[in-house]
């Protein structure tokens, strides 16, 4: 059985495990990522957690075949130009690597790591072609052709969630207008939530934030409008409808075989699946014609380690 | 030197070219579609209409290696469910086929076929992955992936004319609103126009088409921006950014290496070139990375035969 190591960085935390060759992970550590500092001793802070998640599995480094490492923003030839919440511009990652050990690190964006994981352990295993998206703070996505991923030929694609979807739209984080990431993150559902509490309409919402809009999040709008209150049936309508709309354009843009939902908002299960389900037919171009399957993701917060250590092989 | 036989199946007309395993067209054939028939007849003169022009290449049908057929519509597992202008449903166009001979028929998307000439004997040769875009009556598109047509999973993919930028936008002829086709046409161009000359503004554009918007075309438009008429200039520059936003989704999407406009609004040339490269860096996503480059179609209407013939091979 050949072993891995995956690394998943954040904001907040270092999380590393040691994964076997078909996703699972038997060995695990964790540190603070301490983002305010200069990336030079994050990257040593990288390397011990890594070589601690080996040792907590009673292994040595030689015993790992490569490192891999999800990231929130891109890695293009050995260097991340962009890391969103770490303030890492141009990072040298593969070249500060090389200082801790000859064993490759192979370094992607998160969601991307968290769609092979899905891809070669969760929902979709076995599935060709599949496009991974994560409601969260953001609209993350991976995309998987024929069991590979694909970020394109510049290591720009995969970005989802900056596909305009509204021309002159909402103003989004990047500069631009009208990007999908505005209409179906998880941030978006809350705006939704917090825009109709403000009329002063009596709803769950009102009670379950004590009238704070701060206090709003997308569990307390799902589980309203799981609930059945009105106003929150209302936005979780609206919301799906334009997750059914980014789910258009994935199938009629590359045709995947299975459309993965993960993040915060995939956690209304079922309820999700069902109210875009219902929405998704009428969107469709090809009226009546097989088109991608819409499933939850199976893997939650493992994905992004298990698909990390994973890299080196996909 | 192998020989393939390419169909391009149109409203009005069957075109035939005998085609080389390079992309040249070394004979042809060509006879009237008169579609208002049953879809029997016009199959039968598709098959002696490609016969023809085996005898016209002095070759025999056991020369060719396949025949191939571009349509506008789709073909899944040997069956053509939509075919627009020909009133085709359901046509079983393998099996019908059968009937004239043994050398198989490959059929697909025109826009597919016109994209996949491009890659193998046009401007996007040698190039891995592309998006082709017709800037016609429609937006049809087609994509190359390692070379390879993708038209994914359920062959109903490569539609970006029907990818929405326009959630509640202007109503498509395939029911939903706001698709990319209503902006970024050969249509949607000619709709600027006769918008831009409604108000009565002096313009070149009303002297042109003397005042009547029935005889507004996308070269009346592009001839009078190109000679500096304001309105017409205003006009283009609206088409160009619409334009620059579908560009954007396909390098968010994919970060193919190439993107090719084609079709009628092609013709423009660098004019049209110059103004949707000007417009892209603002809605690029990573700003400052290498992304797609942006070219014009080389192949012009033998991109859809020569594509067609070579449906076999890749």
């Amino acid at each position: 059985m050949k072993h891995y190591v995956g690394i998943d960085l954040g904001a907040t935390s270092i999380k590393v495990g040691v994964v076997t060759e078909d996703g699972k992970i038997i060995a695990r550590a964790e540190n603070p990522t301490l983002a305010d500092r200069p990336w030079q001793p994050v990257v040593e802070d990288i390397a011990k957690t890594a070589f601690q998640a080996v040792a907590n599995a009673e292994l040595s480094v030689s015993d790992i075949e490569a490192f891999g490492m999800g990231v929130p923003g891109i890695c293009v030839d050995g260097v991340i130009p962009f890391c969103t919440n770490l303030h890492w511009h141009n990072v040298p990652i593969n070249e500060a690597w090389s200082k801790y050990t000859d064993k490759p690190l192979f370094v992607d964006n998160d969601a991307n790591c968290a769609a092979l994981a899905e891809a070669i352990a969760g929902v979709s295993a076995g599935v060709p072609d599949s496009v991974f998206l994560t409601l969260g703070t953001g609209l993350g996505s991976g995309i998987i052709i024929e069991g590979k991923l694909r970020s394109g030929g510049h290591g720009v694609g995969g970005e989802l969630g900056h596909i305009i979807v509204q021309i002159d739209g909402i103003p989004c984080t990047c500069g631009k207008r009208g990007c999908l990431e505005r209409y179906t993150s998880a941030t978006a559902l809350i705006r939704l939530g917090v825009e109709a509490m403000a009329d002063g309409t009596d709803t769950a919402l009102h009670t379950a934030t004590e009238g704070d809009p701060s206090r709003m999040t997308a569990k307390i709008i799902v589980d309203a409008a799981k609930a059945g209150d009105r106003v929150a049936v209302q936005v979780f309508e609206k919301y799906t409808e334009y997750l059914a709309i980014g789910i258009n354009n994935i199938i009629s843009f590359i045709d995947p075989d299975m459309i993965v939902l993960g993040g915060g908002v995939s956690r209304a299960g079922q309820f999700l699946l069902d109210k875009v389900n219902e929405k998704l037919p009428k969107y469709i171009f090809f009226k009546g014609l097989p088109h991608a399957k819409v499933m939850l993701a199976r893997l939650g917060n493992e994905a992004g380690i298990i698909g990390a250590a994973l890299l080196g092989e996909h």
